[in-house]
């Protein structure tokens, strides 16, 4: 198939959003070829993430529609522009929202993964090379979503946001690790790095929380306690190594407080999952100190702010903040697919539900409603 | 001299503080035998730190009083109490202000140094064996200072807050790691951990923060911006590895914002030994984004709230509270005092005064003053 669309035009179905918060249509649309430094790729799997859904609703942003979102998904390479060599049509790939350019400061660094040229733009509906979109209907321009686009069965994406993964992984699993799935576990595994036999608390009980879980129960944690104020919660994060279940709702003292009393002091590590300010105070206070590590993963408001006594910090605790669980995503993405090859890590669990592309609005509800943890959408279906 | 002094009060000289902010008075005091657990010192030599002069200064603080101060010293075992098998008569050691019970979860942490046991305590003026002093005249108590009390001939010390060094380590030198250099000098070494190569920003350039800048200049940093509201001190800091200095009163803009634009974007480390507030939250914000580390070493006061933006921490920084360096006192502080004998670490520009024991009020007034890194006391003048 690839040597017959390559450098042309291809006419696909795509899930267009066309307004604010209004359902999205499946509409017929031309998807350009790629230009220099990118790919196309024919879209299998695509999972639906809260962020699609934020922007989506666009309460707060600059709207940017007619657009296509989608970020989470597995596909194969259709083609490749001028100047890609690291990957070739019928390549197995993960699309991700923001990139490695292995050239700039923190590709080069061995800490960062926020990649000056390709770090997420939520803003940017358009491709880096020319600022122009590669999607269009009738010849009028549809805009992308943070450089993926994945709700279309064909898309344009930029060769260093593109991880080349084992070909023998089954997409319609492996898709959920574009994004959230990976952002817990990395922020567990590469940040928070809880010893074999520690304490860990995940605030909040989401798709990445549980991710964030299922790391430390990966890393040998004794204990994780679940911190939502969801009750029905618990339930569905014990399958996720989750031991013990706090809700700060059933206590008068500050959470922070209930977790130093059930743990002699602190946890040993707290990953924060939530992007509520209390909640990342909370986070941080309690951990032990001494050695007490806490990371922030969700994202705070604007007009937040951080605000907690420094002895805190003095008497030897650490605060970190991560992103996308400090995976950079083309180096180390392919490892993560292969910790689930070995069936150390479970994906199943976190993918509740699943329905037909033309049936995608489906996915929205089930989201807002607060039932899936993760709905894959089958391209084909 | 141990056989003849063993096991009976030793009558010398210590400098008394009678009362809060007054001129310390030379005075014969009598000191017990050393308890379980306890060993009595011969203090050869003794230097003057800011914390002494802040709880002689007594202000805001339960004053204890009569008290004697002095925590940063050299001496020499005279004798030791029932149970102590690690130290014998004779041998050289750093008495330390805090210590390592070498039993608690902290002491068996590979990261924490704050012993449950022994950890500072400014406000108890007695030993932890009986609740009672070993210092007194004419059979009238006079109250320790942190476990040490190194302004007299002898002292009595936990066994736990005993570091033995080295024995042809001249103690005229090393006395100054017991607290202040080691505190700086750890804060960037074992906590910060700069990177060959790197930038480091130090907040405040006393003695601490001039240890701090050593540790940098060890570790191979290749810009080390030393920031401080004194123009004076950066001649005087030169000697101590600082490259560049930064003046916050010389900007409009915030000092993070100087130092940010001066290194494409934010330091690769930052260490804060001001205790100022301000100074805190600009030592964190001035670190780059992806991997930058700041490291909390200055004490705040009660009322102090650290404050920043969550992305601040989400756009990948790391925050860190230090103590002592997170040195344990008793199994890391020997190899420090190698650092000194290799010629690795320097510790002679540090030592800008000295004066005989009869004149101890001089170190006070040179610390208040500003003249003075350290000012070594020597007890046997």
């Amino acid at each position: 198939m690839s040597g017959s669309t390559a450098g042309q035009v291809i006419r696909c179905k795509a899930a267009v959003a066309w307004e604010a918060g209004k359902p999205l249509v499946i509409e017929e649309v031309e998807v350009a070829p790629p230009q220099a430094m990118e790919v196309r790729l024919k879209i299998l799997f695509t999972a639906l993430c809260h962020t699609d859904v934020y922007f989506w609703e666009a309460k707060g942003q600059t709207p940017l529609f007619p657009r296509i979102f989608g970020h989470e998904a597995g596909g194969i390479v259709e083609s490749v522009g001028e100047g890609v060599t690291e990957l070739k049509p019928g390549d197995h790939v993960l699309p991700v929202f923001t990139g490695e350019c292995k050239e700039c400061s923190h590709c080069k660094s061995e800490e960062s993964n926020m990649c000056n040229l390709l770090r997420i733009n939520t803003d940017r509906g358009v491709m880096l090379n020319d600022g122009k979109s590669r999607f269009s209907i009738r010849g009028k321009p549809i805009y992308h979503f943070v450089g993926t686009s994945t709700f279309s069965e064909y898309t344009v994406v930029h060769v260093g946001c593109v991880a080349k993964i084992n070909p023998d992984a089954p997409l319609d699993k492996v898709c959920v690790l574009s994004c959230g799935i990976s952002t817990g576990l990395g922020a567990t595994l590469n940040v928070a790095k809880p010893k074999k036999g520690s304490s860990v608390a995940i605030f909040g009980l989401g798709a990445v929380g549980l991710a964030a879980a299922e790391g430390a129960r990966l890393a040998g944690a004794s204990r994780i306690i679940g911190v939502d104020l969801n009750p029905k919660r618990f339930l569905e994060a014990m399958q996720f190594g989750v031991t013990e279940f706090v809700n700060p709702k059933d206590y008068e003292k500050p959470v922070q407080e209930v977790i130093a009393a059930m743990t002699d002091g602190g946890v040993d590590r707290s990953v924060e999952c939530t992007g509520n300010i209390n909640a990342m105070i909370s986070a941080f206070e309690c951990v032990h100190d001494g050695w007490g590590v806490a990371v922030l993963v969700g994202v705070p408001s604007k007009e937040d702010a951080f605000k907690t006594h420094p002895m805190n910090f003095l008497n030897e605790r650490t605060l970190k903040g991560t992103f996308f669980g400090n995976y950079k995503p083309r180096s180390d993405l392919p490892s993560v697919v292969e910790k689930y090859m070995t069936k150390e890590l479970e994906l199943e669990k976190f993918i509740t539900h699943e329905v037909p592309f033309s049936e995608i609005n489906k996915a929205f509800e089930y989201m807002l409603k607060g039932e899936s943890i993760r709905c894959v959408i089958r391209m084909d279906a």
